[in-house]
């Protein structure tokens, strides 16, 4: 084991904006030797996400940075290769729930944030997707932070994405009719054929806003927002009286500095949440790990019998991560994005 | 009776912008005779509300405006001069809650929008303010709409207005740190002399933020806005993880039309409601109504005592409501707007 090389990918520079390959460097060390109560597993998926941005600092978030030269975070699903610890055994599969399993070959945990799962039950990328914090994210949104009535109309923002594409579908599957937005016809010809929204509505057309209002005749009851503006102002004249709405994201913001263009919306805005009485809540899904259990309780069979699918972006090789992850926010990739370690 | 005068404000244009006195015309008919279970009352203390700008139409809500030649919708306290209702006996002391009494010298019941009221208890301009829909919205605002902790900062936008030192003086009495905003040092000092906050803030002062800053040493955990967008961007970088926000008024966008000027801060405000776990509700004190018991009962011996002032900026004459009902929209009235009918 000791000869083996453990690969890391290390922040080495803070981004202005998108983040650049050159924000990250590739470093080698010896792979460690798992001391009493440890488990050395060996990463096999290794998710990105757009919290991974915010984590490289000068991102518009109040989330402090990692260090210069720290390994990235990230979700991981792995392998157990070493265990000195009585709930693993080497050759269980496990998933990395906290991001400290990280961009890298191997990892030592102390049991605490690895948690054993079923290779054969679901496909193993699901863990990063519809069954990792991504769903939970989503799922956590639709039914603890609010609570709708069921049978109205849901308005999912950045469907297509990630979070986007999980909260579209468990809206289906709790019953809601679901208007996923998302950019171009690539996008919701998806959402329309693969993950079985009842109208898909493209923002970058011309005729958004005629579409978007033919696609609502009821008004909206919920609204997932994953963006961060630009779209939600644009929503508000169909809000129903008494609607709620779960920030659950402001994608659009992570990587934006300085002053924001356009009219001042939030007059209109505020003006909407007192006349229509509108519920309005931020959430952080880290605060909602304890629903874990009742999560994957209702959302595992789901993906098992494909009701809920876990759109995946896999790239090979985990050093392909640092070219790879920019993609993610030029609105090119649509779905989970992970990279397969051989 | 049938020889008395009723004099009625009628609604004869719709402002652009301001009300003016010319929107309004005083009618005058020959007082109502009750018929079966129905009451006659004299208005003795009219309401002057900005709802009833919105009422005037050409207001940016949703709210339908009365018709041109319809008498203005407004509440009243009034002395009950002739009961056909087994409820009521002539002499009575009521409140018209629901503003159908209006702005006029007399007006028929059939006993649903008037309640009986101690003229010995408290004064009885508190019914306009401290214990009327005014008082009722603050305290909505504060117990129903919100789930606040107890103990916290809670910062009161236009809190010298009606609402907002209502809210001011309630979340005193509920044991919060109270901050309220207001225009200018005469109102500011008003809040801290006569309403007991513990600082107050003025928001026309060229040092606003900075004193906003040191008036705030813990961050905010409540906010109850009433003012609709100008000092809420300003307000969230003090906003503690978890804070609600309770929407009880839009005051500064009644009369605006057209768009809004400034930079775009509704990325910042989504931003913060996702970074900060924020609850942003909005409310219309209507739906709240069954709960005037609950909130009489609670604020009525505070009242009594003096612990809940109603602050009110008295006219005399009915006749006098036209020129003086715009005072209300140049922040040149503090308190509650009433008119005393001799």
């Amino acid at each position: 084991m000791s000869t083996q090389v453990n690969r890391k990918i290390v922040l080495v520079a803070r981004p202005h904006g998108d983040p650049k390959p050159s924000d990250f460097e590739i470093q080698k060390e010896e792979v460690p030797t798992p001391g009493e109560g440890q488990v050395l597993v060996r990463n096999t998926l290794v998710s990105m996400d757009p919290f991974n941005r915010i984590l490289m600092g000068n991102a518009n978030s109040d989330q402090a940075p990692i260090e210069l030269g720290d390994t990235m975070f990230g979700f991981t699903v792995a392998v157990v290769e070493q265990s000195n610890h009585p709930g693993f055994a080497a050759g269980d599969r496990v998933t990395g729930f906290l991001g400290t399993t990280g961009w890298q070959d191997f990892a030592l945990s102390d049991g605490s944030d690895i948690r054993l799962v079923d290779p054969e039950a679901v496909p193993l990328t699901s863990y990063l997707g519809a069954l990792g914090v991504t769903g939970l994210t989503a799922w956590v949104g639709l039914t603890k932070v609010l609570n709708p009535k069921p049978g109205g109309t849901l308005v999912v923002t950045a469907a297509a994405g990630a979070v986007g594409s999980a909260a579209a579908q468990i809206g289906k599957l709790r019953g809601y009719r679901v208007v996923g937005i998302a950019g171009g016809p690539e996008k919701t010809r998806h959402l329309l054929e693969n993950l079985g929204v009842d109208a898909a509505v493209d923002y970058k057309a011309d005729d958004f806003e005629q579409k978007l209002a033919l696609a609502l005749p009821d008004g909206i009851d919920t609204i997932y927002e994953n963006v961060g503006a630009s779209q939600f102002p644009i929503l508000l004249p169909h809000v129903n009286l008494g609607a709620q709405i779960a920030v659950g994201g402001v994608m659009s913001q992570i990587t934006t500095t300085g002053a924001f263009e356009g009219p001042n919306t939030l007059p209109d805005v505020l003006r909407a949440i007192f006349y229509k009485d509108l519920t309005v809540r931020g959430f952080n899904v880290t605060k909602f790990y304890d629903f874990y259990p009742e999560f994957l309780a209702e959302l595992t069979p789901a993906v098992a019998d494909g009701r809920l699918l876990s759109t995946t972006h896999v790239i090979e090789g985990l050093e392909n991560i640092p070219t790879s992850f920019p993609d993610m926010f030029t609105g090119r990739v649509a779905g989970k994005m992970i990279a397969k370690i051989a």
